[in-house]
């Protein structure tokens, strides 16, 4: 009698069930698969955007959140936007160099909802929008589902986002519902855009009536001079600004912000309430009380200190252990290493090789290419012999082994 | 020289600014507004559906907490669904009679994020989904923005949504995207559906191969015999149950689940994704903590003999204060009481008396009536002479005395 053998399922398949149309076309996130691979013990990971744990400031936001529990009693209870903590990021965007008032504050689950909220906000299904080819991953999930037309825009390593480029596709007639922009040490490039260049941006927003989304999670991790002023300082009718504590306190409290201009307000808090009702105002609560403690100035200082430290110690190695044939952006901040590899190598391949071989894992730089048309359509990918290094995770000793193993590969490989 | 006036600006007008196009017919939360006029100081509220803060097991989750920041490293760090809360919910689901195992938990950031999602999964730009004529507004938040044919559902207040009128559309031909349904202590209903009708409810999926939205955040705050089985209970395939941590521990946590088939979660995945990232680990590992401790039993046991008390005050003080034509549910279990006034009440108006005179506020029953069409097109509305009254906020003292009050304007102005 012969054996049944059982089909073999697509994962995606949903037999029998329909679902929206869109689904069929989704793609799951390249780089969450390859965060998995990277998790298996034993692996020296330079994959994942993550801080280093031991730097979160445990001490004192425990003693924050002792202090809530104990006193406030609205610390469990559903409630809105907690003013104080709206202050506290005020203080925070002026020591951007950003001038906003308490009342274009507005608080997110986590700076992607407030990437998911604004394209809910300012695009159309089939709409067009302008983003950079080669871009953090959070942006692309958020404008799934849109069928949009993607309007990709190259980058210079140097000096960002390329405006000219911004500006050809305006001459031609194009009104994109918004712009998106890493103003400072882009995720995962390293870059951050020139002064001119921001100026640049503003003045095409104002010619286009064009948007500004600006992703910022950076901007406090700085580790040569100060950090470049956000475009929002820039122009406070057409930039929205886009904040985040994850990187500054810990991501497991998903807390983020935008700067808006007040009159979006009322439609924001419902798009908001229509995803997750409300943020949680044991967190709101909790980290305005860490703030209010005046803990944040030394913590970003240490921060700045110990990832300037290990950036420097990447770099150091890349040039020792890295072929001569490779090249690599040297970021002013933020997490990440931009490496270019000879056009003849494909990084995906060599990721596996890595993890085998010498238990090293990183980001293969296909994972950040926009898809234009997002779904099911060609693919600008200008990045297959590139990857993307993470240098805020690892210690130092971590590092420098880390990176001579992976250079013992590129040694071996290319 | 005249007077310049000023346009009077629709605080919804973003001028120049394109937004979506779906966005210039939203509407605000109503429910949100009342709750902002309800909680003016001195104001004795059945608004809101708040829990009673002072339940809130704030010593033992502050336990949990502390605990789990001394000895965690991964607590403040992004991470995946953290296991041991899934395999909690698994036993959970199991007091509520359904058996399912932890590959079929999904985590959500509170019980809304879960309807949000779903949506995204389910509904196609423009396609048909069925809801009752009354019901929580946060599925009907969710809904926007779809241009949704919304198929609405008569609710009998005995035994809940009409089964026969689901089978008349069905029998017509139609096939909407999903059903959603609240099992248990109907918002604001405060009716449970019956169990005849959960089965015929089952075999109505089945037949139209339609998935059932089953919402049940009240399915533990049972006060008379236990709760009914969930819907899920009586099918795994076409049931998805959505679970929340909001009322029985607590509202700030957001913290919510589903129960979905396995073959669903990659989408879902890549869905939840797109929206915040991920569920804080933080959260997670400190609920989980919380009920490795043991204390949701007593806590439970707890909360049920507190509301019931309070809702046997609330249902003896309308029999005792309000008119002989005042019509009301008695819920099994739940928030909510519904009630029914004469024909020609108005009770949008009768709550500006009923604030202004005597210092009460309750919700208007038109407040949950969906719009057909979602967005500017006719109501069905039959819920203008009706009101939910919430009453496990207030303790049995603020009944009494805020029903008698309520009663004085109904003996006064009906």
């Amino acid at each position: 009698m012969p054996v049944k053998t059982a089909p073999i399922a697509n994962e995606f398949d949903s037999p029998e069930m329909r679902l929206a149309e869109w689904t069929g076309n989704m793609k799951r996130s390249v780089i969450r698969e390859m965060l998995a691979v990277a998790a298996r013990p034993g692996i020296l990971s330079f994959a994942g955007g993550l801080p280093a744990p031991e730097l979160f400031p445990v001490k004192e936001y425990s003693r924050a959140v002792e202090y809530v529990l104990a006193n406030d009693p609205r610390a469990l209870q559903y409630g809105p936007p907690f003013p104080p903590l709206k202050s506290h990021i005020v203080n925070l965007m002026e020591q951007r160099g950003v001038a906003c008032s308490a009342d274009q504050v507005f608080i997110t689950t986590g700076a992607q909802q407030a990437l998911n909220v604004l394209t809910r906000l300012y695009l159309d299904q089939g709409g067009t929008v302008m983003v950079e080819e080669i871009v953090y991953t959070g942006i692309q999930q958020a404008l799934s589902g849109y069928d949009a037309r993607i309007l990709t825009i190259p980058s210079d390593l140097e000096i960002g986002i390329d405006t000219g480029a911004i500006e050809a596709y305006i001459r031609a007639g194009e009104r994109p519902a918004f712009l998106y922009a890493i103003s400072e040490a882009h995720n995962p490039l390293g870059v951050s855009i020139s002064a001119a260049r921001k100026a640049k941006l503003v003045e095409l927003a104002r010619m286009a009536a064009m948007p500004i989304v600006e992703d910022d999670p950076y901007g406090f991790l700085y580790y040569d001079e100060e950090a470049g002023l956000p475009i929002r300082a820039l122009d406070e009718k057409w930039v929205i600004y886009v904040g985040s504590f994850s990187k500054i306190l810990a991501p497991a409290l998903r807390l983020g912000w935008m700067i808006i201009p007040e009159h979006l307000l009322p439609k924001l808090t419902v798009l908001k309430e229509a995803l997750d009702l409300e943020t949680s105002a044991f967190i709101q609560r909790t980290v305005s009380a860490y703030l209010d403690a005046g803990h944040l100035p030394n913590h970003l200082i240490r921060l700045r200190e110990e990832y300037r430290l290990r950036r420097d110690t990447m770099l150091a190695s890349l040039e020792l252990y890295f072929p001569p044939s490779a090249r690599w952006t040297k970021p002013s901040g933020g997490m990440f290493i931009w490496v270019e590899l000879p056009g003849h190598v494909d990084t995906v391949k060599l990721l596996g090789i890595a993890v085998n071989e010498e238990g090293v894992a990183y980001i293969p730089g296909s994972a950040f290419c926009v898809e234009t048309g997002m779904i099911g359509r060609s693919k600008t990918s200008r990045a297959d012999n590139c990857l993307r290094l993470n240098f805020s995770k690892s210690d130092p000793e971590m590092i420098t082994s880390g990176i001579a193993r992976l250079g013992r590969i590129l040694h071996r490989y290319i």
